[in-house]
Protein backbone atom coordinates (compact mmCIF):
# COMPACT_ATOMS: atom_id res chain seq x y z
CA UNK A 1 0.00 0.00 0.00
CA UNK A 2 3.06 2.37 0.32
CA UNK A 3 3.02 2.94 -3.11
CA UNK A 4 -0.53 3.73 -3.68
CA UNK A 5 -0.01 6.43 -0.51
CA UNK A 6 3.21 7.39 -2.30
CA UNK A 7 1.03 8.18 -5.61
CA UNK A 8 -2.67 9.51 -3.85
CA UNK A 9 -0.26 12.28 -1.55
CA UNK A 10 0.77 13.55 -4.24
CA UNK A 11 -2.02 13.31 -6.83
CA UNK A 12 -4.87 12.95 -4.60
CA UNK A 13 -7.08 10.08 -4.50
CA UNK A 14 -8.31 11.29 -8.20
CA UNK A 15 -5.07 10.07 -9.54
CA UNK A 16 -4.68 7.04 -8.15
CA UNK A 17 -5.91 3.94 -10.64
CA UNK A 18 -5.91 0.34 -10.56
CA UNK A 19 -3.88 0.93 -14.03
CA UNK A 20 -1.54 3.20 -12.43
CA UNK A 21 -0.65 0.84 -9.46
CA UNK A 22 -0.36 -1.63 -11.97
CA UNK A 23 1.90 -0.11 -14.21
CA UNK A 24 4.16 1.61 -10.78
CA UNK A 25 3.99 -1.95 -9.05
CA UNK A 26 4.94 -3.83 -11.99
CA UNK A 27 2.19 -6.42 -11.59
CA UNK A 28 -1.04 -7.53 -13.66
CA UNK A 29 -3.87 -4.92 -13.66
CA UNK A 30 -5.99 -8.13 -13.55
CA UNK A 31 -4.29 -9.52 -10.14
CA UNK A 32 -4.75 -6.01 -8.50
CA UNK A 33 -8.38 -5.91 -9.51
CA UNK A 34 -9.19 -9.18 -8.08
CA UNK A 35 -7.36 -8.42 -5.14
CA UNK A 36 -9.25 -4.68 -4.69
CA UNK A 37 -12.46 -5.47 -7.14
CA UNK A 38 -13.25 -1.80 -7.21
CA UNK A 39 -11.59 1.69 -7.45
CA UNK A 40 -12.99 2.82 -3.89
CA UNK A 41 -11.90 0.02 -2.01
CA UNK A 42 -8.41 0.52 -3.04
CA UNK A 43 -9.09 4.48 -2.07
CA UNK A 44 -10.22 3.29 1.48
CA UNK A 45 -7.41 1.03 1.67
CA UNK A 46 -4.67 3.47 0.67
CA UNK A 47 -6.79 6.27 3.75
CA UNK A 48 -6.42 3.46 5.92
CA UNK A 49 -2.80 3.20 5.57
CA UNK A 50 -1.99 6.81 5.45
CA UNK A 51 -4.22 7.03 8.81
CA UNK A 52 -1.41 4.52 9.96
CA UNK A 53 1.74 6.16 9.00
CA UNK A 54 0.11 9.49 10.46
CA UNK A 55 0.22 7.49 13.57
CA UNK A 56 3.35 5.99 13.53
CA UNK A 57 4.50 9.07 13.02
CA UNK A 58 2.90 11.38 15.17
CA UNK A 59 0.47 9.89 17.22
CA UNK A 60 2.07 7.02 18.88
CA UNK A 61 4.98 9.04 19.86
CA UNK A 62 3.29 11.89 21.10
CA UNK A 63 1.40 9.44 23.35
CA UNK A 64 5.16 8.46 24.98
CA UNK A 65 5.53 12.21 26.42
CA UNK A 66 4.23 12.56 29.83
CA UNK A 67 0.60 13.11 30.00
CA UNK A 68 -0.33 16.90 30.18
CA UNK A 69 0.96 20.41 28.94
CA UNK A 70 3.95 18.23 27.44
CA UNK A 71 1.81 15.62 25.63
CA UNK A 72 0.30 18.65 23.77
CA UNK A 73 3.25 20.15 23.24
CA UNK A 74 5.26 16.53 21.75
CA UNK A 75 1.52 16.20 19.77
CA UNK A 76 1.94 19.71 17.57
CA UNK A 77 5.67 19.19 17.28
CA UNK A 78 5.54 15.61 16.00
CA UNK A 79 2.87 16.98 13.31
CA UNK A 80 5.32 19.87 12.37
CA UNK A 81 8.11 17.62 11.77
CA UNK A 82 6.27 14.98 10.01
CA UNK A 83 5.85 17.79 7.22
CA UNK A 84 9.59 19.18 7.76
CA UNK A 85 10.80 15.37 7.13
CA UNK A 86 8.33 14.94 4.04
CA UNK A 87 6.78 11.39 5.40
CA UNK A 88 4.13 12.19 2.80
CA UNK A 89 5.29 12.76 -0.49
CA UNK A 90 2.87 15.70 -1.39
CA UNK A 91 0.32 17.84 0.84
CA UNK A 92 -2.62 15.63 0.00
CA UNK A 93 -3.08 13.47 3.50
CA UNK A 94 -4.69 14.90 5.17
CA UNK A 95 -5.32 18.61 4.44
CA UNK A 96 -5.67 18.64 0.55
CA UNK A 97 -8.21 15.08 1.33
CA UNK A 98 -9.52 16.96 4.05
CA UNK A 99 -10.73 19.87 2.24
CA UNK A 100 -11.64 17.70 -1.02
CA UNK A 101 -13.91 16.09 1.77
CA UNK A 102 -15.45 18.12 3.83
CA UNK A 103 -19.39 18.70 3.22
CA UNK A 104 -19.13 15.54 0.54
CA UNK A 105 -20.89 12.21 1.81
CA UNK A 106 -20.06 8.63 1.32
CA UNK A 107 -17.58 5.82 2.34
CA UNK A 108 -14.29 7.67 0.77
CA UNK A 109 -14.77 11.12 2.35
CA UNK A 110 -16.33 9.64 5.57
CA UNK A 111 -13.03 7.51 5.90
CA UNK A 112 -10.72 11.02 5.23
CA UNK A 113 -13.16 12.77 8.01
CA UNK A 114 -13.11 10.16 10.27
CA UNK A 115 -8.78 10.57 10.52
CA UNK A 116 -8.91 14.29 10.79
CA UNK A 117 -11.50 14.50 13.44
CA UNK A 118 -9.28 11.20 15.48
CA UNK A 119 -6.47 13.71 15.19
CA UNK A 120 -8.72 16.79 16.59
CA UNK A 121 -9.96 14.34 19.54
CA UNK A 122 -6.43 13.39 20.48
CA UNK A 123 -5.23 17.17 20.66
CA UNK A 124 -8.65 18.03 22.78
CA UNK A 125 -8.07 15.06 25.23
CA UNK A 126 -4.59 16.27 25.43
CA UNK A 127 -6.14 19.23 26.11
CA UNK A 128 -8.58 17.94 29.42
CA UNK A 129 -5.68 15.76 30.99
CA UNK A 130 -3.66 19.15 31.15
CA UNK A 131 -6.69 20.32 32.83
CA UNK A 132 -6.62 17.10 35.05
CA UNK A 133 -2.96 17.55 36.40
CA UNK A 134 -3.94 21.34 36.89
CA UNK A 135 -1.58 21.95 34.09
CA UNK A 136 -3.72 23.88 32.09
CA UNK A 137 -6.56 26.41 33.71
CA UNK A 138 -9.68 24.55 34.73
CA UNK A 139 -11.85 27.31 33.04
CA UNK A 140 -10.12 27.78 29.93
CA UNK A 141 -12.28 26.09 26.80
CA UNK A 142 -10.71 22.45 25.80
CA UNK A 143 -12.13 22.35 22.17
CA UNK A 144 -11.13 25.80 21.67
CA UNK A 145 -7.85 25.49 22.38
CA UNK A 146 -7.65 22.57 20.40
CA UNK A 147 -8.89 24.29 17.36
CA UNK A 148 -6.28 27.26 17.86
CA UNK A 149 -3.79 24.62 17.77
CA UNK A 150 -4.87 22.34 14.80
CA UNK A 151 -5.37 25.95 13.00
CA UNK A 152 -1.92 27.13 13.97
CA UNK A 153 -0.45 23.55 12.65
CA UNK A 154 -2.53 23.78 9.11
CA UNK A 155 -2.31 27.70 8.79
CA UNK A 156 1.78 27.14 8.69
CA UNK A 157 1.62 24.31 6.57
CA UNK A 158 -0.63 26.48 3.78
CA UNK A 159 2.60 29.21 3.85
CA UNK A 160 5.54 27.03 4.11
CA UNK A 161 4.03 25.77 0.56
CA UNK A 162 3.56 29.47 -0.27
CA UNK A 163 7.06 29.83 0.35
CA UNK A 164 7.34 30.76 4.02
CA UNK A 165 10.78 29.74 5.39
CA UNK A 166 9.78 30.90 8.52
CA UNK A 167 6.42 29.25 9.03
CA UNK A 168 7.24 26.26 11.28
CA UNK A 169 9.51 28.18 13.59
CA UNK A 170 6.90 31.04 13.96
CA UNK A 171 4.32 28.32 14.21
CA UNK A 172 6.30 26.46 17.28
CA UNK A 173 6.70 29.97 18.94
CA UNK A 174 2.94 30.86 18.60
CA UNK A 175 1.98 27.14 19.75
CA UNK A 176 4.27 28.24 22.96
CA UNK A 177 2.73 31.55 23.65
CA UNK A 178 -0.87 29.49 23.79
CA UNK A 179 -0.35 27.42 25.85
CA UNK A 180 1.81 30.08 28.02
CA UNK A 181 -1.75 32.13 27.80
CA UNK A 182 -4.17 28.91 29.53
CA UNK A 183 -0.91 26.84 31.51
CA UNK A 184 -1.89 27.59 35.14
CA UNK A 185 0.96 28.71 37.85
CA UNK A 186 2.64 25.16 38.38
CA UNK A 187 3.82 25.95 34.72
CA UNK A 188 6.48 28.69 35.26
CA UNK A 189 5.06 31.03 32.14
CA UNK A 190 9.05 32.43 31.68
CA UNK A 191 9.43 28.42 30.27
CA UNK A 192 7.58 29.11 27.25
CA UNK A 193 9.25 32.65 26.12
CA UNK A 194 11.00 30.11 23.29
CA UNK A 195 11.39 26.83 22.19
CA UNK A 196 15.04 26.56 23.71
CA UNK A 197 13.71 27.74 27.16
CA UNK A 198 10.42 25.08 27.02
CA UNK A 199 13.11 22.63 26.44
CA UNK A 200 15.56 23.81 28.81
CA UNK A 201 12.59 23.65 31.34
CA UNK A 202 11.26 20.24 30.66
CA UNK A 203 15.09 18.86 30.91
CA UNK A 204 15.49 20.24 33.92
CA UNK A 205 12.51 18.80 34.98
CA UNK A 206 13.32 15.37 34.22
CA UNK A 207 16.35 15.43 35.83
CA UNK B 1 -18.82 27.94 -16.20
CA UNK B 2 -20.68 28.51 -13.15
CA UNK B 3 -21.90 24.69 -13.29
CA UNK B 4 -18.34 23.13 -13.50
CA UNK B 5 -17.26 25.15 -10.88
CA UNK B 6 -20.18 24.26 -8.47
CA UNK B 7 -19.63 20.41 -9.23
CA UNK B 8 -15.48 21.02 -8.77
CA UNK B 9 -15.83 23.23 -5.87
CA UNK B 10 -17.31 20.22 -3.99
CA UNK B 11 -15.91 17.39 -5.53
CA UNK B 12 -12.64 18.56 -7.11
CA UNK B 13 -11.21 18.76 -10.76
CA UNK B 14 -10.57 14.99 -10.67
CA UNK B 15 -14.80 14.72 -10.25
CA UNK B 16 -15.45 17.08 -13.18
CA UNK B 17 -15.69 15.50 -16.40
CA UNK B 18 -17.21 16.71 -19.60
CA UNK B 19 -19.51 13.41 -19.34
CA UNK B 20 -20.82 14.89 -15.81
CA UNK B 21 -21.01 18.06 -16.95
CA UNK B 22 -22.77 17.53 -20.30
CA UNK B 23 -25.54 15.92 -17.81
CA UNK B 24 -25.86 18.87 -15.74
CA UNK B 25 -26.23 21.04 -18.01
CA UNK B 26 -28.55 18.80 -20.42
CA UNK B 27 -26.59 19.39 -23.36
CA UNK B 28 -25.28 16.50 -25.81
CA UNK B 29 -21.55 15.33 -24.52
CA UNK B 30 -20.32 15.48 -28.04
CA UNK B 31 -21.13 19.19 -27.79
CA UNK B 32 -18.83 20.14 -24.42
CA UNK B 33 -16.31 18.18 -26.29
CA UNK B 34 -16.18 20.14 -29.39
CA UNK B 35 -15.92 23.23 -26.92
CA UNK B 36 -13.48 22.08 -24.58
CA UNK B 37 -11.39 19.71 -26.24
CA UNK B 38 -10.16 18.08 -23.42
CA UNK B 39 -10.50 17.79 -19.50
CA UNK B 40 -7.70 19.29 -18.86
CA UNK B 41 -8.75 22.72 -21.27
CA UNK B 42 -12.27 22.15 -19.29
CA UNK B 43 -9.99 22.25 -15.65
CA UNK B 44 -8.42 25.37 -16.78
CA UNK B 45 -11.37 27.03 -17.76
CA UNK B 46 -13.13 26.21 -14.44
CA UNK B 47 -10.13 27.57 -12.26
CA UNK B 48 -10.33 30.58 -14.11
CA UNK B 49 -14.08 31.06 -13.59
CA UNK B 50 -13.24 30.06 -9.53
CA UNK B 51 -10.29 32.96 -10.17
CA UNK B 52 -12.60 35.18 -11.50
CA UNK B 53 -15.12 34.80 -8.43
CA UNK B 54 -12.94 35.09 -5.75
CA UNK B 55 -11.97 37.99 -7.67
CA UNK B 56 -15.43 39.46 -7.57
CA UNK B 57 -16.08 38.76 -4.02
CA UNK B 58 -12.70 39.47 -2.31
CA UNK B 59 -10.36 41.41 -4.62
CA UNK B 60 -12.62 43.74 -6.38
CA UNK B 61 -14.38 44.95 -3.04
CA UNK B 62 -11.21 45.02 -1.43
CA UNK B 63 -9.55 47.55 -3.40
CA UNK B 64 -12.58 49.50 -2.79
CA UNK B 65 -11.24 50.06 0.94
CA UNK B 66 -8.84 52.94 1.64
CA UNK B 67 -5.52 51.74 0.76
CA UNK B 68 -3.37 50.93 4.11
CA UNK B 69 -4.07 48.90 6.82
CA UNK B 70 -7.88 49.99 6.70
CA UNK B 71 -7.94 47.62 2.94
CA UNK B 72 -5.45 44.90 4.48
CA UNK B 73 -8.43 44.51 7.29
CA UNK B 74 -10.97 44.23 4.62
CA UNK B 75 -9.01 41.89 2.08
CA UNK B 76 -9.24 39.33 5.30
CA UNK B 77 -12.64 40.37 6.48
CA UNK B 78 -14.01 39.81 3.01
CA UNK B 79 -12.14 36.87 2.37
CA UNK B 80 -13.60 35.09 5.98
CA UNK B 81 -16.96 36.12 4.68
CA UNK B 82 -16.55 34.50 1.14
CA UNK B 83 -16.63 31.28 3.08
CA UNK B 84 -19.20 32.32 5.61
CA UNK B 85 -21.43 33.09 2.43
CA UNK B 86 -20.19 30.19 0.75
CA UNK B 87 -19.92 31.74 -2.47
CA UNK B 88 -18.12 28.59 -3.47
CA UNK B 89 -20.21 25.22 -2.48
CA UNK B 90 -17.84 23.06 -0.97
CA UNK B 91 -14.07 23.57 0.21
CA UNK B 92 -12.10 22.74 -2.91
CA UNK B 93 -11.25 26.61 -4.27
CA UNK B 94 -8.82 27.17 -3.17
CA UNK B 95 -7.48 25.53 -0.50
CA UNK B 96 -8.15 21.73 -1.06
CA UNK B 97 -6.76 22.80 -4.80
CA UNK B 98 -3.82 24.40 -3.26
CA UNK B 99 -2.86 21.29 -0.99
CA UNK B 100 -3.41 19.13 -3.89
CA UNK B 101 -1.74 21.38 -6.18
CA UNK B 102 1.83 21.79 -4.20
CA UNK B 103 4.51 20.12 -5.31
CA UNK B 104 3.22 19.59 -8.88
CA UNK B 105 3.88 20.71 -12.15
CA UNK B 106 1.67 20.84 -15.27
CA UNK B 107 -0.92 23.87 -17.00
CA UNK B 108 -3.34 22.52 -13.96
CA UNK B 109 -1.42 22.78 -10.79
CA UNK B 110 -0.04 25.83 -11.89
CA UNK B 111 -2.52 27.58 -12.86
CA UNK B 112 -4.07 26.61 -9.26
CA UNK B 113 -0.66 27.98 -7.52
CA UNK B 114 -0.87 30.97 -9.81
CA UNK B 115 -4.28 31.97 -8.19
CA UNK B 116 -3.26 31.56 -4.47
CA UNK B 117 0.44 33.44 -5.25
CA UNK B 118 -1.60 36.42 -6.19
CA UNK B 119 -3.89 36.57 -3.63
CA UNK B 120 -0.91 36.33 -0.98
CA UNK B 121 0.74 38.89 -3.58
CA UNK B 122 -2.25 41.17 -2.86
CA UNK B 123 -2.06 40.47 0.94
CA UNK B 124 1.41 41.31 1.12
CA UNK B 125 1.21 44.66 -1.42
CA UNK B 126 -1.44 46.36 1.00
CA UNK B 127 1.08 45.63 3.85
CA UNK B 128 3.75 47.52 1.94
CA UNK B 129 1.47 50.10 1.17
CA UNK B 130 0.36 50.54 4.78
CA UNK B 131 3.73 50.56 5.63
CA UNK B 132 4.12 53.28 3.04
CA UNK B 133 1.34 55.26 4.79
CA UNK B 134 3.04 54.88 8.46
CA UNK B 135 0.41 52.94 9.39
CA UNK B 136 2.19 50.11 9.67
CA UNK B 137 5.78 50.07 11.09
CA UNK B 138 8.69 50.16 8.63
CA UNK B 139 11.31 47.83 10.20
CA UNK B 140 7.83 44.95 10.09
CA UNK B 141 8.11 42.15 8.13
CA UNK B 142 5.89 42.66 5.19
CA UNK B 143 6.02 39.31 3.69
CA UNK B 144 5.95 37.94 7.50
CA UNK B 145 3.02 39.65 8.37
CA UNK B 146 1.41 38.63 5.06
CA UNK B 147 2.08 34.89 5.69
CA UNK B 148 0.84 35.27 9.49
CA UNK B 149 -2.35 36.70 7.99
CA UNK B 150 -2.68 34.24 5.73
CA UNK B 151 -2.27 31.32 7.95
CA UNK B 152 -4.45 32.28 10.67
CA UNK B 153 -7.52 32.82 7.28
CA UNK B 154 -7.09 29.31 6.25
CA UNK B 155 -6.45 27.75 9.47
CA UNK B 156 -9.63 28.89 11.01
CA UNK B 157 -11.55 28.03 8.02
CA UNK B 158 -9.50 23.99 8.59
CA UNK B 159 -11.48 24.44 12.35
CA UNK B 160 -14.30 25.99 10.93
CA UNK B 161 -14.95 22.45 8.94
CA UNK B 162 -14.03 20.42 11.78
CA UNK B 163 -16.92 22.20 13.63
CA UNK B 164 -15.07 25.27 15.40
CA UNK B 165 -18.28 27.19 15.51
CA UNK B 166 -16.36 30.38 17.04
CA UNK B 167 -13.54 30.12 14.40
CA UNK B 168 -14.17 33.14 12.37
CA UNK B 169 -14.95 35.81 15.29
CA UNK B 170 -11.88 33.78 16.79
CA UNK B 171 -9.85 34.68 13.49
CA UNK B 172 -11.18 38.41 13.11
CA UNK B 173 -9.63 38.85 16.84
CA UNK B 174 -6.34 37.37 16.03
CA UNK B 175 -6.21 39.22 13.00
CA UNK B 176 -7.22 42.73 14.67
CA UNK B 177 -4.19 41.67 17.62
CA UNK B 178 -1.37 40.67 14.66
CA UNK B 179 -2.49 44.40 13.16
CA UNK B 180 -2.63 46.12 16.43
CA UNK B 181 1.32 44.74 17.35
CA UNK B 182 2.41 46.01 13.78
CA UNK B 183 0.97 49.55 13.49
CA UNK B 184 2.34 52.87 14.10
CA UNK B 185 1.66 55.31 16.61
CA UNK B 186 -0.64 56.86 13.91
CA UNK B 187 -3.35 54.19 14.83
CA UNK B 188 -4.41 54.12 18.31
CA UNK B 189 -4.10 50.38 19.46
CA UNK B 190 -7.45 50.94 21.43
CA UNK B 191 -8.98 50.74 18.25
CA UNK B 192 -7.59 46.88 17.47
CA UNK B 193 -9.08 45.82 20.62
CA UNK B 194 -12.36 44.05 19.15
CA UNK B 195 -14.13 44.20 15.89
CA UNK B 196 -16.71 47.16 16.88
CA UNK B 197 -14.35 49.29 18.39
CA UNK B 198 -12.06 49.07 15.11
CA UNK B 199 -15.36 49.34 13.51
CA UNK B 200 -15.85 52.68 15.34
CA UNK B 201 -12.39 54.00 14.56
CA UNK B 202 -12.99 53.64 11.57
CA UNK B 203 -16.63 55.43 11.58
CA UNK B 204 -15.59 58.26 13.28
CA UNK B 205 -11.82 58.91 11.03
CA UNK B 206 -13.87 58.63 7.93
CA UNK B 207 -16.66 61.12 9.31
Amino acid sequence: MSHAVKIASVEGLAGLTIGRLAHELRMSKSGLFAHFRSKQRLELATIDRASEILADEVLVPGKAAREGIERLWSLCDLWIKHIERHVFRGAYFFTGAFFESAGRQGPVPNRVTKVVSEWFGTLKDSVQAAQKRDEIKLDADAERISYQLDGLLVGAYWAHLQGGREAFREARSAILRLLASVATEELPSGAFGSLSAWRKFLERRDQ
